[in-house]
């Protein structure tokens, strides 16, 4: 089951505000309804306050959504919940876009905070 | 026909502003004046407020559609009154784009609501 | 020659404002200089007020030029009269995109009202 | 030689401002320094006041400059002048595209007036 | 009108069979039935035997052609006699590829002897 | 109606064989079922005997199928007949690539006599 | 070496501001550090006051950069400042893009005056 | 050992504001935590204030992270750091973009000062 | 001018065939007739029989002609004559393509030997 | 430096001819020249006979060379030897391919046994 606890963190290397993109093509969890397997990428932009999330621990997280019966909505809020809660960023917004199922294919946005103006690149 | 009770709702994940967006590439319908099969794809884009629709309900109420002799226009309309009705977004989009008849292809859009700035992403 | 009497509506589905467009690929008209068939694209896009014009009748209506001999300025202007005589639309743009003849290809455009400001999708 | 007097116009079927492009892909010329031809495409745009170019006589106008020694950049400004003098348009621009020669190619734009705000589509 | 005297050759720099490739994308000529301009692509692939053609009396001996009436297929096999004439060859292939006059665009393929194997790449 | 006595042709400027291709993007007939227009691209190529096909006498006889009721199978082998009788080639293809109507597009080919090797190209 | 002197004007054909773009996909020079060449794309646009430059004289002014030991960096600015002072023109700007070297490619851009709000197209 | 002692800078050639990108697509570091080797491309966008990177140097610069352990995001901030204290220019910014790893890839951006708007090309 | 002195070979690690391609994106000399520079794209194939050419010795090599006035036909054939007598290689081709010049580009093949059948990949 | 007693095996799980491919697009190595880095990308395809090679010792193996002062050659060569005397494949084929430097790009291929023809995909 999805597990916040594997996140780790690092003390960010600056206290300039900088922009993170972490994107990972390899997701997967489990249809609530029907018990099949669902296919995502989740691309994760943010803007650290103190720390960054390290990258080995996010894969492990991620990876305990594998055999979790989970809607597309819920994975998108509760990895922005997840990540608000390890890190405090001062901006956080996350993407999740899903293979078709049933003919129909997938995009949900869900966001933290205000997106500092110099990052907007 | 076109069964708007198949749709079925689970509560939101979350209070805060997202945005979801369901693409169905595998729609048809009827043309109601020649008979004649119409193919098209379905693009939902949407804002929950309390509730988002689940997507199996939402690829069976798509389905009801198959026998319906129904004009284009009344589709994207139909669709549009039907999730405004079951799910109250904050903010609904629907477009509907229908491969050539006649050498004629076409592209449908109606709205409900106000995009909300933050998920115009 | 062209005939708007082909031309046949419907009510629209919907009071709400929404945007409809209709392409057609295979349009040809003669030219009135050299009498050589013209070939084409329309591309129609309005908001209707009260009545959406039928796909089958605005076939019949593009086919009904074939034989004509006209320049594309007024095969342009033409079809944008005819549309908002019989239509009555908020907003209408039609625009013509014609193969080369002599080495030179040529894209008319004309438009009727104001588009609304929420279809400009 | 640029022959302004091929030019023809005809009435235009409307007083609504629309906007008209035409697109030359065979243009040539010959470079007045080495006396070899210069090959080019010229892209005509503008809004016709009361009369619009007649196309056959456009591409004759066109074929006219075939053995000028001329430059590019006297080519572009005098089909700007000449189409102004023969319609007196509300708006119209030039842009030539020109391919290499010694390694460089080229591209020039000239235009006469203000574009209306509604074509610029 | 074209001229073969403007051809000039050298001494191939090698008796050991070798393949060379001329392509020339900006050929004009002049249709013999309209008086209209003609443009066309020309790929010229030859095995010398003991000269070669120097590149700027080609390129010379191609704008000959510039205002001279004369068809397609009586380009294609001009070039390839000049050039046989001129270089005698071991094998020579021309290929014309014309823009759409009309709506309708030509290629035209003439060769001389036989193409030797190890230059079949 | 189709008329090959709009077909002229000159004489070939060469006895050794060659291969000459034209493609009409801008074929129309009409459907002998429902009297709808038919839009196709009509592929001719063949190597001369005597004589060749004049341009645009070719270009007019495809004109004069515009309002003909004619099959795309009748189309395509009546091509091929009007210029073998007209041309007496050494060999002929017509291809005809039709665009959809009803959700098929077509392709059709005919051919005459036995290709010469050496315009296998 | 560089040689502004070889740059030649003639007098622009008009006093209407219009603009002109100019690009060398065929410039090299020499690194001054290793003695390597260097390859590189220079992009000039420039609105005229007075006078343009003539083409040619521009081609062998870019080519007696050839065997010169210049920084990227320098090339850009020195161009900027020949041209500037050879023509006067109302603005100016000089982009170059360099191929690769030691796994690094380099795009440098510098500019004169204000660019003109109607040539901004 | 990441070495800023390696960056050499040459005194810029012109007082005016000026954009320079250098673009490294062969850059390797080493993961401090699993210590297996990254890969990532490293884009350098800066307008000097009084001089520039020499470019021998930044390649060996950027080599000297080769077997290094260091996270992403202080590789992206310490070449901020360094350049900004090598070259003291008026702005800079450094995007780093990762290949995959455990199925994520990430891209990182920090920059230096406020970029100028006319270099904003 | 052309050096082959500067060609240097190591030992094949393989009496094995196998099959060896350079592609050198930078080649440039100079036209013997009217003095400008050519650009060109040489590529290199090989299979060595006792020793290989050392890739910056080959660069050098390259470089040797820059300032070279030569025929497109005399740089292939040259670079095979004289990579042939430093390697003695069991087969080898090299394949020159020109940048156009007066509208017309050029491709040139030599070859050397034949090519082993188990390298043709 | 390059381990093959880093490279382990297991047992195929079947006698039946099959095809394996592993393409590594993040190998690097260095100039035994220059001691400037290499990038490359190594494709290893073989048909077991009667083991495979394990995938993360072949990602250690790989990894061996990273420091390497080593030719394109000698590294294609030796992985074709260490891999085929550690699984004794019935054929195997190693092309590597090398991202430009001083302006030229290679691409080596090295192979072993015939290829299985089933296995000709």
């Amino acid at each position: 089951m999805p597990d916040p606890s594997l996140l780790e963190t690092f003390e960010s290397p600056t206290k300039t505000p900088f922009l993170i993109e972490h994107i990972n093509e390899e997701f997967t969890s489990v249809c609530p309804v029907t018990g099949h397997p669902d296919f995502g990428v989740i691309t994760l932009r943010y803007e650290p306050a103190n720390c960054c999330v390290e990258l080995k621990s996010l894969k492990l997280y991620f990876q305990s959504f594998r055999n979790e019966g989970i809607y597309y909505e819920a994975v998108t809020n509760q990895i922005r919940d997840d990540l608000v809660a390890s890190m405090q960023p001062s901006w956080l917004e996350v993407k999740t876009s899903w293979k078709g199922r049933g003919g129909i294919r997938s995009n949900i946005t869900a966001s933290f905070g205000d997106e500092h103006s110099s990052s907007n690149i």
